[in-house]
């Protein structure tokens, strides 16, 4: 059976590069812009053109350079701001306007101090306005996450009526629980007249930690878009990262869900952000940070040196990651001594490895780690007892 | 209604504390026990102590020095591995030994070449030997994650029959969803005769993203305690972060879940984990790191500045975090333009402000981040300007 496509949209260059210490001038930006098409991403949205003259001339030659990749252009529901998204984005093979208003409460009335109504008039006239210059018209309800299902609803009605090719639905301040989160994609599944003519997207913030699974919770109940960022990158704890929801479909074949992501460049993706933008990436970080792969304790070592599966689920190679690695620490066991020891060079008998296990604890104790160079001087260091053995 | 509490059982110490790179000394080791004792957690897995005479040491070391915590010895099931646990644990107000072995599959034909009957005896034996020496023992079925739920209800009533008071049933290699997870532990809630002389537990790794969620999803389903660590350090992708989980229940008040956590302590104990192991922190991690409460887009700023939880689900000073930032960059607009010039001495009327708004994205668009200094001099670059039309 073949799989349902789950469209990436990668908003690194938007929502990402929007954070403190992230901005990226117009050259770097398009350097990453070409990585993200050869990636193999649906969607690249290029930034938010009437915020600064620098930001339209990135995505305006974003336009231009990208041939795979729809590039999409942020806008609120302003007139102007329609206008000049569609002038930067002119030259784009797959141009798309993103455009959207808030509709929760807290949104409608003190960032807008306007009633329902009102919002969704605007946002049908976003749309309908957006669509005069694009066939693809992204509309986002923001603040989605606390917007009540009903009204919702009403809304994403609306934005199809007038034209909308994608709704956007963004838990913006991190608020939902997987449940909370995927209940609303089925409701509006199932109730939003015309739905049939548009495509859900999820666009989850991490603000408790729970962006990847919100959003795996959203294609789940119907959605077929998930908006991230390369190393989870974005306003505040950032957004859902895209390398994460990537590999979970992947190693989930049941759900039936795949992407069109060439999963061995993630790592190289992943490196090429963090260094451009100067946002470091944690060694915890899952599937692309440093220790991702890295095994420590003795228990792990012991089960990955006798068959990988036993504790690792992903093959490093299969995110660009050349190897997984075997640390030796003061946690590490006689297994991981051992086949450490025959790299560089040591053939040793059981007895050996029991004497050299001792010795190796308790220089382990005092450092942070075991370089090949100390396993040579541990292993000159019980010379005596090893020939004493042999 | 009263709350659920459900346990924390931090395992900076043992699990964190096993990767490379974050090895700490005795000393640093009780430090950061101090800490988790006084930031409220149930439980400090405070090492393994057969694994090296340093481990050994420290578990002693902090088994005398916590007063409040229950402190937890981690240990294979093997006899030899117990007893130096319940030596090392000698001294502790409330001492528990954590034994177990791998259940999957792949643990029991690879790990130890054995059969699903005799790893179900070892359990029994482990837990009814470590029940000898301590009142509190804690059963771990590792790789529970992929083991088949009926041999996993067979093994978990073996321990409580021998006298286990904790079930963990770890993901060891992150690989579930979270609703599988989540199914897993109702699974036993039901099937596993004696559960309520049990507490369950959940240990989730971050390998695809997914340890909180999943962790989330076992306390829902009738889980009773995390394991967990400050900044979600520990053995590849991490484990569960302990201060998002803690969040997560303190945010969604209709779990009726809370721990005894003191959440105004979170961001100094994250720090002080991230220095004593060199560990850094990702500046977009979700409730600990430096962007988690900083707004940079200028919809954002205007949403904020009119009013916080437009933006904001967690008030800063809720996890010990001085106050919210407003960020400038050239992501920003007006609003935040004007709400910091007026911090730095500048009152400009709508007309200035538009004047000052488009030098300061012009100077914005060269500089990754805008600080007072450089307010200074855009409104000095702006003077003539002003004052033709004051």
């Amino acid at each position: 059976m073949s799989k349902d496509k789950v469209q990436i949209f990668d908003t690194t260059l938007r929502d990402g590069e929007q954070v403190p210490g992230c901005k990226l001038d117009t050259k770097q930006k398009l350097v990453i812009a070409r990585q993200l098409d050869q990636l193999g991403v649906d969607v690249i949205e290029a930034g938010f053109p009437v915020s600064s003259p620098g930001d339209f001339q990135s995505v305006n030659e974003i336009a231009k350079l990208v041939k795979n990749a729809t590039v999409c252009g942020l806008t609120r529901a302003v007139r102007k701001d329609i206008e000049v998204a569609a002038e930067a984005l002119q030259g784009a093979v797959r141009p798309r306007i993103h455009t959207g208003i808030g509709t929760s409460e807290s949104h409608i009335k003190y960032k807008f101090n306007s009633t329902q109504d009102k919002i969704l008039e605007r946002a049908y006239e976003a749309v309908a306005y957006a669509k005069t210059f694009v066939e693809d018209v992204e509309f986002y309800a923001e603040d989605a996450g606390r917007t009540d299902n009903e009204f919702l609803a009403r809304i994403c009605e609306a934005a199809i009526k007038a034209g909308a090719t994608v709704l956007n639905i963004p838990d913006t301040t991190g608020y939902c629980l997987p449940e909370e989160y995927g209940a609303k994609m089925k409701y509006l599944k199932e109730n939003v007249k015309g739905i049939e003519k548009a495509i859900l997207s999820c666009h989850c913030h991490n603000d408790l930690g729970l962006a990847t699974a919100n959003s795996i919770a959203g294609v789940i109940n119907g959605a077929r878009q998930i908006e991230c960022t390369i190393n989870g990158i974005g306003e505040r704890a950032g957004n859902t990262s895209l390398e994460e929801v990537v590999m979970i479909m992947r190693q989930h074949p049941y759900l039936n869900l795949d992407t069109g992501i060439k999963s061995e460049m993630l790592f190289e993706t992943s490196q090429m952000v963090s260094s451009k933008m100067g946002m470091p990436v944690q060694p915890n970080k899952a599937i692309v940070g440093s220790n991702a792969f890295a095994h420590s304790s003795g228990i792990h070592q012991d089960g990955v040196i006798k068959k990988r599966e036993t504790y690792e689920i992903i093959d490093p190679a299969e995110v660009g990651v050349t190897e997984s690695s075997i640390v030796l620490t003061a946690r590490s066991g006689r297994a991981a001594l051992a086949w450490r020891a025959k790299k560089v060079g040591y053939e040793l008998t059981k007895i050996q490895l029991d004497e050299v296990y001792e010795e190796f604890l308790q220089y382990a104790d005092r450092k942070k780690e075991i370089v090949d160079e100390d396993i040579h001087q541990i292993i000159d260091g019980c010379k005596v007892k090893l020939e004493s053995l042999a």
